[in-house]
This record gives structure tokens, C-alpha cells and sequence, in this order.
């Protein structure tokens, strides 16, 4: 149960959207925007590192709940996705988001460790500034989410059946499609 | 310089909103609603509550700014705002803001390092769900906005008496109004 009296029924981060409707509205818009842009990096890979830098942050009803969302833009192949955010430089993923996901990982740590060759790296893996720029403001905005979910001690239901159902719809209509209704 | 092509002459969080307006919106409608909430404890509190997680964070920029807008909530009380920032404990915040600090402490380091105890001494100081609530946010908000200055490389210009001239126009202002024009 969560520390504060959030709405039943209500897991993880939707039960504190719903709590404070007037802060869900600029997170559900930043979340938008970052996760299901079609510039540059896809709407698989952008779940991906979301997935990737809430399982470094230990935050399992973020890892999830994109992770299953990624699947869903990855057709569906679960083993590459878990590959890809448990073990992300032996996986299949380009190797230009192998790059991304080397800075996703520094900024998780501390946004002072991304150095210039973690830059280097990714531009000589054809990193466009804004691939680099969303790599980086995916990772820092999950160290937020991921903080918010389990810094309020949310109720984290552990059947995964339920994440995949909702990283489905997700994947098919987005987040703002699914915030409670915001002043 | 940072690690992307920015607009010139916009430093720290600034160069980076203007780069990519489409993610600044959600960002500026967030840090609005956070900082610039009359609900609970004040835009000051919540300013110095910001100001400290970008301090434990090391990120200059964020904890210059904060600092500068706290003090402008604070009848420019600098001492107030600095040893708020540098010890709370044994600073002249009121007993609920000290009991949110130790909150916002724990969030910044992880967000499962918060503990029932902590919420109970909140609780025990009068702080509301939705303070304690917000103080989480604003401590995860912050764990992302520093990673997005100090990830991205941003300059971050040492004259304490831009930082002061800017705090005065936020405490004023709020956020909003001073974004890039969104889409």
C-alpha cells in the first residue's frame, strides 16, 4: 500500500496521477513526447532504454510494465527485449543504441559521468544531437519516474499478465490517452 | 560548451528547452506546477527543497538557480536559504520542512531508501499527503533535471549575479513564462 491515501485499484504510477492530477498533466506530456516520437530513434528503442535504465534504478513496476510496452513495438519478441535491457552490448540492438544506451546508463549514475567519449562513440555510430539529447533526457526522466513510484511505496502487482496487457494498449495509443482527466 | 549544438547564449536548462520545444513543454508545465503551488508548503519551501536535491546532485546551475528564487521567496533572506540548503537539521526550517528534506534526502539517493519512518515523522510534523507528495516529486523532478543539465554538458556560467537576477524574475514569474515558444 502506498504512503499516501492514493485511488484503490489503482497500481504504481496511475494510482499517484490520479492522486495529484494537476503534476500528472506535464508528466504525461513529457512522457509523450519522449516515448512515442518518430524522429530519430524508434518508439521500440525509446521503451527500451526507459525499460533498461528503471531495471539499473531496481524499479520493477517501471521495468514492466516498458519493457512490455517495447515488446509490443518489437513485434511482439520478448527475448530480444530482455536481452537488450539485461545485458544491452551482447544484445541485437544497433550498434548505435548500444552507444545510446552507454550514455543512458552514465546518466543513470550520475549525469556528470557522461564523458566526451561516450558522445564521441555514439556520433561515430551515426547519433544525430537530438538521439543523443533524447538518450540522455529518457534516462534522467525515468531516474524521476522510477523515484516517484517507489519513493511513495506504490502497490507493484507482480502478474506480469497484467503489464503485458497494458504495455499493448500503450504501445497502441500512447500515454496521454490513458491519464486521469487533468485541470 | 555542451554536447550538442544549443542555441548560443542560453546556459544550463535554457539552451537545452530551446533545442527541443516539444519536450520543454511538458518539463516547464511540471516544474509550474510543483514550484509555483500555493497548496501546502510554500513556493520558498519548495524552492529550497529543490535547491538541496540539486546540491546533494552537485549540479551548479540548478542549486544556483533554486537557491537565487528561493531567496526571493524569502525576503532575500540568503543566509535563511543557504543554511537550509547546507544543514537543514540545524537550520531555522519549520519541523515539517526538515521532516520533508529527510525525505527528499532519501528519494535523491534511491526512491526504496524511503522508509514507513520517515513518512511517520512527517506525519508526526502535520505534513499532508500532498505535501509529502510533493516533496517526492520535486526531489525526483530534480534527480532528472540535473541529470539533463550535467548529462548534456551544459555551460553553466559561475556569475553568482545572473543566477540572482534570473531567481528574481522566477519568484516572480514562475516557470512558464519564461519557456521557449512549444508547439
Amino acid at each position: 500500500m502506498a504512503y499516501i491515501n492514493v485511488p484503490k485499484g489503482l497500481s504504481g504510477i496511475r494510482g499517484l496521477l490520479a492522486f495529484r492530477t494537476e503534476t500528472a498533466r506535464g508528466i504525461g506530456i513529457l512522457t509523450e513526447e519522449l516515448l512515442c516520437s518518430d524522429v530519430g530513434i524508434s518508439r521500440g528503442e525509446r521503451e527500451i532504454i526507459a525499460a533498461y535504465v528503471s531495471l539499473l534504478n531496481n524499479c520493477y513496476y517501471c521495468t514492466t510494465s516498458h519493457a512490455a510496452t517495447a515488446k509490443y513495438h518489437c513485434d511482439a519478441d520478448e527475448e530480444f527485449v530482455l536481452k537488450a535491457i539485461n545485458d544491452p552490448e551482447n544484445s541485437d540492438l544497433s550498434p548505435k543504441m548500444k552507444a545510446l544506451m552507454a550514455i543512458a546508463k552514465e546518466v543513470q549514475q550520475h549525469g556528470q559521468n557522461v564523458q566526451q567519449h561516450h558522445i564521441d562513440r555514439a556520433r561515430n555510430e551515426a547519433a544525430s544531437d537530438l538521439e543523443i539529447h533524447d538518450a540522455v533526457l529518457i534516462s534522467a526522466l525515468f531516474c524521476m519516474s522510477n523515484r516517484y513510484v517507489d519513493g511513495l511505496g506504490t502497490f507493484q502487482p507482480k502478474d506480469k499478465s497484467l503489464y503485458d496487457a497494458n504495455g499493448k494498449i500503450r504501445a497502441k495509443e500512447g500515454y496521454l490517452a490513458s491519464m486521469p482527466q487533468t485541470k
